[in-house]
């Protein structure tokens, strides 16, 4: 076997065997295959693609590349969810410590903001204290005595889509369904999860623009779950404009804990309720009821000791950014657009984001929205806060604020998105 | 700028603006874009191609890489070769003393072979006390005092290419008519010559199979040429069989001094004659008569002093393989068939090539043809002659001769192919 004939076969068009599949993703572990080999072969799948049977392939040979983690000590079934990233996406926050509180154990590993998307662990840590890096024994642990955790993967989950990823973050290869897939499902499968959910999101603020994409990514994925023997459900979810009215690190960990009080905004309790019903059903939990978990006080109980048992304060005073800026309704009427993209662009340039995996992020940086598509706005009212504390990045996110939103004469007509699109089981 | 949205762009089925051009190859020849993006790069353009614009900006920026030589000093106008590579293409040997020996000068800078094309300095080096490697001094006073020079090129020239050649060679992107072109006539323009005229090959032999894509590269290269002040011309000739009768290092230095001689097989005589005419063109020399060139021995005088310039002994006995090994045709009847690509792997098996840029090659190793597709042959006669230093290789070697040859019952018609296909200038 040589990666020059692996290459040629994609490059030409042709179905890579199982051999060679097996063969690239250990050599390339293993260092045998050169970053710029795998490059070449990675640009070749993102522009000629893999059928069903080579991205099974591919995703199993991942997950060979490292440990697997088995939870068959736990007493609960177990249930995960994983979103391929928004803006403003907190669910993560309130729908692990829910989904425990209805039943099942929720094995969370979660990962970092890159680029205009925010990252859970980021958020988290903007509670004073709380670790994102366990051991496997502390992870179960924590799993086992809350009913949930939300951690870093460890090292030895899936080291070829660890490398893998890294590759196509620097050479432009990210955007390719096929590994997209397999990058997701190896590190779900070789976590051992029983139960998956995916929130596959659709719109400006996503990965997939089209609902074309994120159909196609779904049921690729679904397939690999299902095919591994993990019950595997994906909803396509709205990612047109923000979810929720916060974008940034402590400011969405505070709106999260209002919905686990059971209020805050209307669309982010929807899709946590929505995600915690497919979970639960996945994973056997027939006669809860989600809704009642987050008015009677049960699933913030889940929240606060789970903060504690990775070592934060939940009572404590959440980081606010030093600076804010003010943006008002240019003139009276309707809010007919809010485009996610570009508060994530803003709220990544006000400090809430990276550039590079090892920058630091700011707790208190983003968007706060006081208006949301559909709300009526007078002119000279507060349209969002931005918050930094670092003021000079004000006029940088300005700009990507300038063409976010469309304010229409009063009485224009206008349907808001549904926030569930589409169901792929 | 940054070298993720260049791979976008051209991932993405766009232009590359000739800032991104310039900048990417700069980058790269600099070490700030590193390998793994640049072959990222390199087979998105293999797959997604390049425009007439964009190849003269990419073929300018690499010429912008290193020094560009100057053959003003000269009192005879220069003429120089491309051949895309094939089997038993021992042209160069007899065509630089024979287009010398008609007035002009050809500084021929040549490559070693890869994979199964012979490389031109490998076949001089067959010669006892022959050097490739000069100073560029050394090699403007052998071209100055002889008429003629064949020698490697210097690690001045184009070290962009030279970089991006190699990378190219380990990625599976050698085969993209856009970096074949660049990589081509960034050297020959770099390397200052007035003239050139390019010996496409086409068929199993060459790296173009089919007319189509020779043509393409054909009319890229004339035109580069031709928009950077080189007067260029391009033969599209045949390589579905062999050129001559030998595909080895001192085989073809024997059969070019045949040649030289006023003999050798005429398939290789008419192809010499023929380039030799359009250099003598190209450079603007209108009455000279290549045919006599070769009969009168004026040709055999300027290869035994350039052979001499450059260390070599013209009398030296050329070295002989250890063993051989000869196949016979199997019936009687017409051969109708004798494939290029299998003779030129066997020769590479046989020793003459190498697999790897640092391996040796052995100077008897190749194959002698006594047969050429439209000859009659007798059962058990003599079809050709494998030469090798390594018995052990004999096996490998007849796999690849084994399906590489058809006698066909008497009176089958045969039409032979032309030499030269078509001109483009």
């Amino acid at each position: 076997m040589d990666v020059i004939s692996v290459i040629r076969t994609k490059r030409d068009r042709g179905e890579l065997s199982p051999e060679q599949i097996d063969w690239v993703i250990d050599a390339y572990t293993r260092g045998e295959v050169a970053d710029e080999q795998m490059s070449a072969l990675a640009m070749a799948i993102l522009l000629n693609g893999m059928n069903r049977t080579e991205i099974a392939r591919w995703t199993a040979a991942m997950i060979a590349s490292g440990e697997r983690m088995n939870f068959d000590s736990l007493s609960r079934p177990t249930a995960d969810k994983h979103s391929t990233g928004g803006v403003g996406d907190k669910i993560t926050l309130p729908l692990a410590p829910l989904v425990a509180a209805c039943g099942a154990a929720v094995p969370q590993l979660s990962g970092r903001g890159l680029g205009h998307t925010g990252g859970t662990l980021d958020k988290l840590e903007s509670i004073p204290g709380w670790r994102a890096l366990l051991s496997n024994e502390e992870m179960l642990n924590v799993l086992d005595t809350t009913g949930a955790v939300i951690c870093a993967a460890g090292d030895g989950l899936a080291p070829a889509d660890k490398k893998l990823y890294a590759l196509r973050d620097v050479t432009g290869t990210v955007e390719a369904i096929p590994l997209i897939a397999s990058s997701i499902m190896s590190k779900k499968i070789a976590e051992g999860t029983g139960s998956l959910v995916l929130d596959v999101k659709v719109g400006t603020g996503a990965f997939m623009k089209n609902i074309e994409d994120a159909r196609e990514l779904a049921s690729t994925m679904v397939a690999l779950g299902t095919d591994s023997g993990v019950k595997t459900v994906a909803l396509l979810t709205d990612m047109s404009t923000p979810l929720g009215l916060t974008a940034g690190n402590a400011l969405e960990v505070r709106e999260s804990v209002e919905v686990l009080a059971g209020g805050g905004p209307a669309d982010v309790v929807e899709l946590t309720i929505a995600l915690a019903r497919e979970m639960l059903d996945a994973a056997g939990i027939k006669d809860a009821d989600p809704a009642k978990a987050l008015a009677d006080g049960s699933a913030m109980d889940v929240w606060r000791r789970m903060i504690a048992a990775q070592g934060g304060d939940p009572d404590a005073t959440l980081p606010v950014a030093r600076e804010q800026h003010v943006i008002t309704a240019p003139s009276s009427g309707v809010l007919t657009r809010l485009d996610a993209y570009d508060i994530g662009v803003a709220a990544w340039r006000l400090g809430a984001g990276r550039a590079r995996k090892e920058d630091p992020v700011q707790a208190g940086a983003g968007v706060e929205l006081h208006a949301k598509p559909g709300d009526t706005v007078t002119a000279g009212q507060p349209l969002m806060t931005l918050h930094t504390d670092t003021p000079e990045k004000f006029e940088y996110a300005l700009e990507s604020v300038a063409g976010s939103y469309d304010v229409a004469p009063a009485g224009t007509g206008f349907t808001a998105n549904q926030i569930v699109l589409e169901r792929i089981a």
